[in-house]
């Protein structure tokens, strides 16, 4: 099969029958990114722009005591990227690697994990630094962030 | 709503109509741990036990190259826990916690996250150390795990 998207090597496989389980969009990444080809390689906690992440107002309880988080685990949904692709080639290698060994937002279920520093709440936003992603992101999860060990 | 699982207090919201997305299950984590009463309440990579994260013959060759990462990111699916709770009593704390100020597994969309130590490649299995789930959870995602910053 020819795809014009795929670099040299890279394969993708037939994706399963049927999917396994669903996901409840609750929210959206606001960012200074309108598309990929803005959007940092990684983002920057210390010197990123500020973002924020709304929370739709179904879930607004769930941020009770959010504040007292020095950092959120932030989950979101690529939902622009392809799902099929096993082998890729990173941009700037010379190699072939497997999607596991990558942390490229292709790949067969596109989540996303990001810990950033809280910087504030502004009602049923939070206000974040450090994220990589375009605008309107569909927001997966918030979590307490763990100081890394 | 009576609802015997819920502890005083805690709330719920009612579920979303349809859902946004959908996953695929890629695996299965194979752990020591028969139930939810066996688990820890976070897992020890320096002296939990082994386990096992066993990737479906369909996605093998995204694991090429996985032996390069000292660590890996797991994502998996709390396929046991209820999805509406958005104020939570957590075990031992007096006090009513927001799902998103919690690590808890009860939430919308129950995605767990770990980064563990990579201990080894046994053909479609990868050996780590450090994991808190029940035997047969079902896996997600394995990623690159980044050194904490």
């Amino acid at each position: 099969m020819i795809d014009a998207d795929l670099r040299p090597g890279e394969q993708t496989v037939a994706p399963p029958e049927g999917f396994d389980a669903q996901l409840w969009f609750i929210g959206r990444l606001r960012t200074p990114f309108a598309d990929r080809a803005d959007c940092p390689r990684q983002g920057d906690v210390a010197t990123g722009p500020v973002c924020r992440v709304e929370i739709d107002p179904r879930w607004r309880l769930a941020l009770t005591g959010v504040e007292e988080c020095e950092e959120v685990v932030l989950l979101y949904w690529m939902h622009e990227s392809r799902r099929d692709l096993v082998l890729q080639r990173p941009r700037g290698r010379d190699e072939l690697v497997g999607t596991f060994a990558l942390r490229s937002p292709v790949r067969p279920n596109p989540i996303a994990v990001s810990q950033v520093p809280l910087l504030g709440r502004e009602g049923d936003a939070l206000l974040v630094r450090g994220l990589d992603c375009v605008d309107g992101t569909p927001l997966l999860d918030v979590k307490l962030g763990l100081r890394p060990r």
